[in-house]
């Protein structure tokens, strides 16, 4: 299958590569990371983007920055590490996904013991350093391993929900480039395609940073599903034009309620959905959810830059010099919008307050 | 009032200027027509648009056509009228509006008698061309007049729709630069400036073509209104933000049954403004309202190139090259949505199948 070519980071023939997003979808190329320094350059410049892929591009990118360090001190390899990751963590700042990568590659080292790293070792000539470099490269494999096993599983449980031959929506791009592997509501879309379920899928362009042109009919075009991009407004057409049977969405932050917030535009999208009763999913990994956050009242939206919508992409400026702009990155979508929501633990049904919080009563 | 100032096609000094709209909103040119060809190339070159402008542009680019003709030959100039108004024709051969201009410009012309020929004219030297040359000239005049009173009429209907302080969200351009002046939906919103009503309006950017951000928010700032450009993704957001009272869009074509087809995008604004409970208002100038067409799903829609969305505007093309696409120009809103119909005669509440067809009663 194709799809298993897109990644948005890999480590190949002890190689770390990165997709170049920031170039798609004119240009499809792999960066190799050789420093700490590449590394925070992509993250920053946002080469790599999407919560669990920078996550996976942390826990590469602190491997790299140790590996070539001498492994003669273990002593002056472990302080070297924690420079790396304090000096990564900075590319990002708000990204909870930069800070937690790290933070778990660190803790991996932070609790090894003798044993660890004496375990395997020629005992007649043992190398502690090695083996450490070793353990932080097994971790982050597993970072990556585990988040691509999360969206397998949201996949599988989203594709239940899916019949063949299904017209099927989405906006913004929450596919494989913005995680380990699969996507989050893009993952059912290819694990279908796999079994020949012939899905139609729409892609709202998604303004004003056009995700879903630039990424999302990207990565299903090149993987060989059919796809057409529309624009934003054009939703409510193709809904009334009955090519389409589900919506599916990621989700950057669900409240205890089921609220939740994602790219702006998806609540119009979730209310059009409604009205032409079109069932409405919604993508969400239990690390998204935060059962402290009572209600979609509670989550602050950021606002970005207005040259987004009338500078950014244009040859020239598309509004008149010194006009007034709003630009929110997300909107709220009310839970009674969702009809359900699918995390890589099963599928939620409402009422969510109660049925969101049991995904969490074995943890502790 | 500033607003004064924006026509799109005006007569002044002797001369016919044409504002060029493909240069908005970085430029401001108003160029002149000094031949037919002038006036043939601005009609198909877009640089004047919005059917009322047409309109005024074709009546008043046939006068120019004519004006400079010799006056010695009565029988040569209406030959010669004709010829002007058969080239014109074909700038646009689908605008409704610029087949009835010529058509109303010429019909003036072959309906004329010797005594109007004559009238007003020195009796020792009467000259009959130099006659026809005024009469063309005023019935341009009164072509433009009476559109101008047609949307002035509407503006002042639909602002009793509308309270001081409101929020009021348009889709695409129905403003000034599309008719004679005012505009069909924009009319209340400058009538209610010049009264200080203190609107807070926001223009949806309008994909692909732009016309919110290029030409609503162009000409609503230029006049000193309160207007926020925001991408169309944003129209739940705003609405659920509490900042919309009244939602206001033109209309290309109305149904018998109050359904109307108007630009892309429209009835996913018609279907939020329902979930918010914020009334929705249609500006349909009675030419628009065709009877012979029983509802909505009468009416094509017509399909543009897929480029507009992802190559027109941009420096290089946003999404891959041979990705499918959908580009529907206009959509139809349902009359379900739509909770008064704003015309130049009045204000239509449903049931609209018999209030529309009121509005005609009288004529014949």
């Amino acid at each position: 299958m194709k799809i298993f070519d897109i990644a948005p980071v890999k480590y190949l023939d002890g190689k770390m590569l990165i997709l170049d997003q920031t170039r798609l979808p004119g240009e499809e190329i792999y960066i190799e990371m050789e420093t700490k320094e590449d590394v925070w350059d992509a993250i920053y410049k946002l080469q790599v983007r999407g919560a669990p892929a920078i996550g996976v591009a942390a826990a590469y990118g602190l491997y790299v920055a140790v590996r070539d360090l001498p492994e003669d001190n273990l002593f002056a390899f472990g302080k070297a590490l924690h420079e790396a990751a304090d000096y990564l963590v900075g590319a990002r700042p708000t990204a909870v996904n930069l800070a937690w990568a790290l933070k778990r590659m660190t803790d991996k080292y932070d609790g090894l013991e003798l044993t660890d790293l004496l375990a395997g070792a020629d005992i007649s000539n043992p190398n502690p350093v090695k083996a450490a470099k070793d353990i932080l490269f097994a971790e982050a494999e597993a970072i990556r391993i585990e988040d691509e096993e999360a969206c397998r599983a949201m996949g599988e449980h989203g594709l239940t929900l899916l019949e063949p031959g299904m017209g099927i929506l989405t906006h913004c791009n929450a596919g494989t480039i913005a995680t380990a592997k699969y996507g989050t509501c893009l993952a059912p879309i290819y694990l279908g395609h796999e079994k020949g379920y012939d899905f139609k899928v729409f892609a709202d362009e998604t303004r004003p940073l056009l995700q879903g042109a630039r990424l999302t009919s990207w990565e299903l075009h090149k993987s060989g599903i059919d796809v057409t991009l529309i624009c934003d407004n054009m939703a409510s057409i193709v809904m009334r034009n009955g090519w389409i049977q589900a919506v599916v969405t990621g989700c950057d932050r669900m409240a205890a309620n089921g609220d939740g917030a994602n790219k702006i535009g998806t609540s119009g999208v979730a209310i059009l959905a409604k009205e032409y009763g079109i069932p409405f999913y919604m993508y969400v990994p239990t690390s998204t959810i935060d059962l402290d956050t009572p209600t979609g009242a509670e989550i602050k939206i950021e606002e970005r830059d207005g040259e987004e919508i009338y500078k950014m992409w244009y040859e020239k400026p598309m509004a008149p010099e010194g006009v007034k702009t709003y630009n929110p990155a997300f909107d709220v979508t009310p839970a009674e919008y969702i009809t359900a929501v699918v995390t890589e633990k099963g599928i939620v049904r409402p009422p969510y307050k109660e049925n969101l919080a049991k995904l969490f009563e074995g943890d502790k």
